[in-house]
């Protein structure tokens, strides 16, 4: 059997709208569809991600692999490799969606040395090309797997061992230039190993400015070759890490801040990284946003009663339908879209159970973005939400904010009127019905 | 009874060692004791808080007040709160500790207008400066209680409502003043209720700037007036608010950066305010210091299987002995201290219950550095640290951070040497074992 | 005013369909509507709560209530407690739903002695009768409040003080009788300080040995007054206890086997109880079916980022339709109920926002059961689960069960069959995937 | 180089007293002191797993294994498992402890099918018994691995597949018998896929039934083979399983009666399973003991800020002291032992640190034990508790245990005797300060 005949049993996927019988259809994603200006397919660009689909056997930490998929059993990792990436591509045109996104190692056949890293990485994106063209999808981003190598256990950018940095620093910069060549769009950097275990045994001031170092570096090498995408960089709180350096939006703002990078990168949201940080998934969007550093997403979902990455394939209209929400106010995506860092259970070992997951994820995303232009349309929530900060666009407000007003003049204010507010409903019970009515 | 008749029973308490039998005695905390070039007292800056010990009525969500304390029964609003105010200046000096601390509110007759508010609270600072001298106890620091007025429901400085910000200017104002009269040493901001409940009625931008705003003013006029003290922010991740705005050190450094306050205002860290974010308390302090931004302590502890603030008084002289490490790295303190945000348990009703806590707080937290000074004078964690990071201050460490090196220039180098670094042990069960050795 | 005219702006709510932009009706709630051989109001047996609704203030840990209510200012305590019960039994009516449920002291003026705890009761009591009466609805439960009271601070049926346990004693036994006089269909213990702060002062065994004890006197005192409801526990691992003993269903189950009466005792399983005891609201619900001890539901939802009880009103239709799935494949309520155990947010200060409160909970209780109709109805999933387990039903399954059979007899058969089984796919993606599509 | 050369570097480990400079010296464990009756090693039992220290790589999710032991590079898998076997039963000689632990398929060459299951195993065993001899090292105990082979992926006794539960059979009667025949003084299940995924493809009911069949199977069987070990579950709430049906000893318990087993198998606690499900690692104790189940300990600790099992080595004196307390009060181990179920971090990749590990650990309980003793010495703390409940000893704590006595009787005493009893202190901070006194 040859690689791409893995799927052979399916056909590819098209929409069928929400009453269809079918199973393997679209029910709310209609690419062609005009939702808020644009097709639902420039608005979501969904993408594929290589690792957990086509890279990840099925194992976890209690057990060994249980797919059984024929790239994984091949015996030659040249071979295997290749039929691993003609499989991804075939299957991403299969779903009929967009892009698909990779590590280095994902692609390519594993490497002992820098020269075998070279080679090999360089025959795998020699061929990415070619199916790219073939296929007609493209890539949404590329990264650089710093965290399987037993050499970055201690950390990459973040590693006690400068050689173990160097080491870093060229696959980002070969990942970055293939990125650049395959015509990513954007070029991610998610720091698994940047943290640490114990801070017995660790600097951490010194890490942090080591860090901020590579990605200033990562950012002038961008500029320098001429790769016009985004530099993402995906927050995480923790795992595999104990404590992981970018925990949240909010602390890869300050950062970016510190080394002066917060106009040159932004962030590549995951849902469950969102929740495993003590934030919902809309949180996470809108803070980027309203610091200017929203990117993109990988879309997935946590277990609420699982405190680890459970990376499971979205499938809450509600929750994805308030991510959406934000997504859209913030005005969509540029170069971002939807990655689907997802994977099945470990339980689901057939091919078609890889199209459910997606098929799943893709109508929970469509879903939500029909119910947020529904809930626009509507407009009773933005209504209220204005009506609520009036007072801001008020005198008041204004002479708060005007250049020259001092705390003692507010506070004079405040003794000379007499002052005495009341709070007013938020009217959330009454928010959340209305929400309920567009989901 | 008269207030200071409360604590009549229980002499002075004192250091008598640590073999001492004596329960209301302190066991590793004496004052006087030279550690790493200060004593203890000049080191450590313990206070005692108003609100925990003072103010609350043993109350919780599910049940009233349990505490029969003189003053909680007092008729007369104006007795009562001089009543504890003689009372708690007496329990700090019966406690032998330097500092107390308080909000607004818990210091004086409640107020129901701007001119009662005024009235009132100048009749307690009055109060409370003839005390300070009369006790010899000092303030480390005040601060405005923004969010147990129903008025606040929705925010303060993030309230949708202008003119409840210009409350929450008045009465900032005004305790700045009076912590500037009172000669205290700092000034705290706890944003409770400066966050949201729900995103659906809520302009997160908006408020993140209006708050921005507030704290520019709050800095202005701590200049305008004189006060030399510190401006801190105390981080929460939520409770009250489902979300806080300050929700850990790192988020609160990306704010101060956004509005150009790095260098007016500092972290007042809290051990279970740390924990709830998902952090430890060393990393809160290891990350404040890193970035240049640690200013005071709350000393308490959280319960590692119940989700809310529990502020129970420290008794891990482990745990505790860990942050005592970050903050002598760091330096220690300059205007900080240790105050007792912590509170006794709602079924410790007796008047001896406020001290055992307390004593046995200061204890954990003296007996903290005596260990911290015995891990650095035995110099071999410090000594694994220096040996690990060693390589950054070798050849290739400084050419990596060389101005003028590239990304490129460092893959060069990997691929010229042909690297093949390998991960070493980064010894934390022997760290840990070290660590254990001192405790 | 007069307490009834509190909802007098609001008509009672009615059942509008779907499509209704009225926001004060029920879109799902079809109460005559037939699903699955019995109307809607039959299966889902609403009652709304006296606590949250009419009793609380908009209070928490950090702040005093916020509502203004006319029953809450009232300055004659046994009047306020008689608006407050005619204003409750009013908006039943108003939300058109058949049940109510009560603490004792939600219903009464308050008592300092068991004098006027009888006195007060007893008062209350009839009144209840009589707008029972007056207004059509009927009591789902009863119940006592052994939480409140400073007295309980240490335990009810768990304190270390038998006069304690005295107390607790003529509170359940007035509550009960209450109860069943008033056609109550059952009576709920919760026990919110069951349970320990610390096993430094705690006897752990001892306290178990006089809860159980407890609960055989208050099933004997049931049968004794030929009440004929179900005695329902409600599980809740933590809060205001650091530990409950009442943890979860399971621990419940185990407990109630310990004291023999696991025939005698049901579980009324409350939403959020179940989130902040590590398991959904479906597996509590499954669980205590597969035991036989399922009761009744309190129903409300927890904050997935925040770790206590915040009984807010269900919004997820989602999360909602899986629980409504074992409800019924349990056989649906017998004596029980879905009671609104939530509240309004702190914020929601207006009389509106109780209504919006309980009708989106009841549509999304509503919506749910049509749901799980609809998914029964399409037997996708129940089939694909009997075909999984199929093998139980075969040779090989029903020899493991057989009388006689041994361990060696079935590692026998492996050996000599040369079993080598593999697992086959568990296809959550795609039963997921079936389930969205009918919420 | 020869397996038992991997420690060649390092001498038999001793015990040197609390003042050594000796890293690798016992500080606290003196295997020939007599604490509370019996020598340390009597008392403590410690034991060495196969699992983490000799089989694990040094994988994470994340990452490969980083580990370099020269039985896991070894090409031959027979000789690999030979050598492993030595350096493992030489590893616990060296560190002169008594037991060690293991799974069917830790100590023996893979098996591809129930005859080389069977085969390799045989060898192991005979392997192991003459190590045992030659090392005069005990079997703590012995169980089988029904969670790696991806047949278990869902499911072993609990799997939706006979066949699959009859290869468990297969597993446990040989890990039993070959237990038993090592004169293991238990045997341990762990149900790590007891469990679920998700409820849509799960019969909850039918699990169960067929797991308490397993159970009642397997105690049968060890009567049938004259085992005299205790049979022990190993509780935990999930992971690998999103939710595992022996969540904590309470359920468990339960889980015992109901299929009659309580009185056949008992317990072995994890620390870090307990503190995973919402525990501490003292309560756990506590609760078998009360319910008399308690067996055995699996030593170990989590990361309270990650919510997995972490399984580090235990380093908290403060936390294994308050285990200890309650494993001394329920009369210490009979058949059971503190088993080391924990492992170096990955980071940790050398020879040296698995000793550093289990030095630490040793240590931490050996003090723990020691300091226990000390509190019950001093007694304060259980005079206390007596005090506490002595009203129960009193004539109405007899009379409300008394048959025949109703809840009417007392409440009718708390009438007719005017009871208004008040909460007295709890003293949890006194017990707590006390506690510290002896840490």
């Amino acid at each position: 059997m040859s690689a791409t005949d893995y799927f052979a049993a399916f056909p590819t996927i098209a929409y069928e709208g929400p009453e269809t019988d079918n199973e393997l259809a679209y029910r709310f994603y209609d690419k062609n569809r005009k939702v808020l200006g644009k097709t639902m397919e420039e608005h979501l660009r969904f993408a594929v991600c290589m690792w957990h689909t086509f890279c990840w056997p099925g194992s976890d930490v209690f057990g060994a692999g249980t797919f059984d998929r024929p790239w994984q059993q091949h015996a030659d990792a040249a071979e295997a490799a290749a039929m691993k990436r003609e499989t991804a591509l075939g299957f991403v045109r299969k779903l009929d969606l967009p892009f698909y996104c990779f590590h280095d190692v994902d692609v390519m056949e594993p490497a002992t040395d820098v020269a075998s890293y070279r080679r090999h990485f360089a025959t795998a994106v020699d061929h990415l090309e070619a199916l790219q063209d073939e296929t007609g999808r493209k890539l949404l981003w590329g990264t650089a797997n710093l965290f399987s190598d037993p050499r970055y256990a201690g950390g990459a950018a973040t590693s006690p061992d400068p050689e173990i940095y160097a080491w870093a620093a060229l696959q980002v910069r070969s990942a970055l230039e293939a990125t650049h060549r395959l015509g990513g769009a954007n070029y991610v950097l998610w720091g698994g190993r940047e943290g640490y275990e114990t801070l017995t045994n660790t600097d951490l001031k010194r890490e942090l400015d080591n860090f901020g170092r590579f990605l200033n570096l990562v950012v002038e090498h961008k500029h320098r070759i001429g790769f016009t995408g985004t530099i993402l960089i995906e927050p995480k709180p923790h795992e595999p890490t104990k404590h992981q350096y970018d925990f949240d939006t909010a602390t890869v703002y300050g950062f970016l801040k510190r080394y002066g990078l917060e106009d040159e990168v932004r962030v590549n949201i995951e849902a469950n990284h969102a929740t495993l940080s003590g934030h919902t998934f809309e949180h996470e969007i809108a803070t980027a946003a309203a610091f200017g550093i929203f990117g993109s997403i990988d879309a997935n979902r946590g277990d609420h009663q699982n405190g680890w990455d459970t990376d499971q394939f979205p499938n809450s209209v509600e929750e994805m339908t308030l991510a959406m929400l934000e997504i859209v106010r913030a005005g969509g995506f540029t170069t971002g879209g939807f990655n689907f860092d997802a994977k099945v259970r470990r339980q689901s070992v057939d091919a078609e159970d890889l199209l459910h997951g997606h098929i799943g994820g893709v109508d929970v995303v469509g879903a939500a973005l029909l119910n947020a232009e529904r809930i626009i349309a509507d407009g009773r929530i933005d209504a209220f939400k204005k009506e609520r900060y009036a007072g801001w666009d008020g005198e008041l407000g204004r002479m708060i904010h005007r250049e020259g007003t001092s705390l003692a003049d507010i506070a004079d204010h405040a003794v000379a009127a007499d002052l005495n507010p009341r709070h007013r409903s938020g009217k959330q019970e009454r928010l959340e019905n209305l929400v309920n009515r567009f989901v």
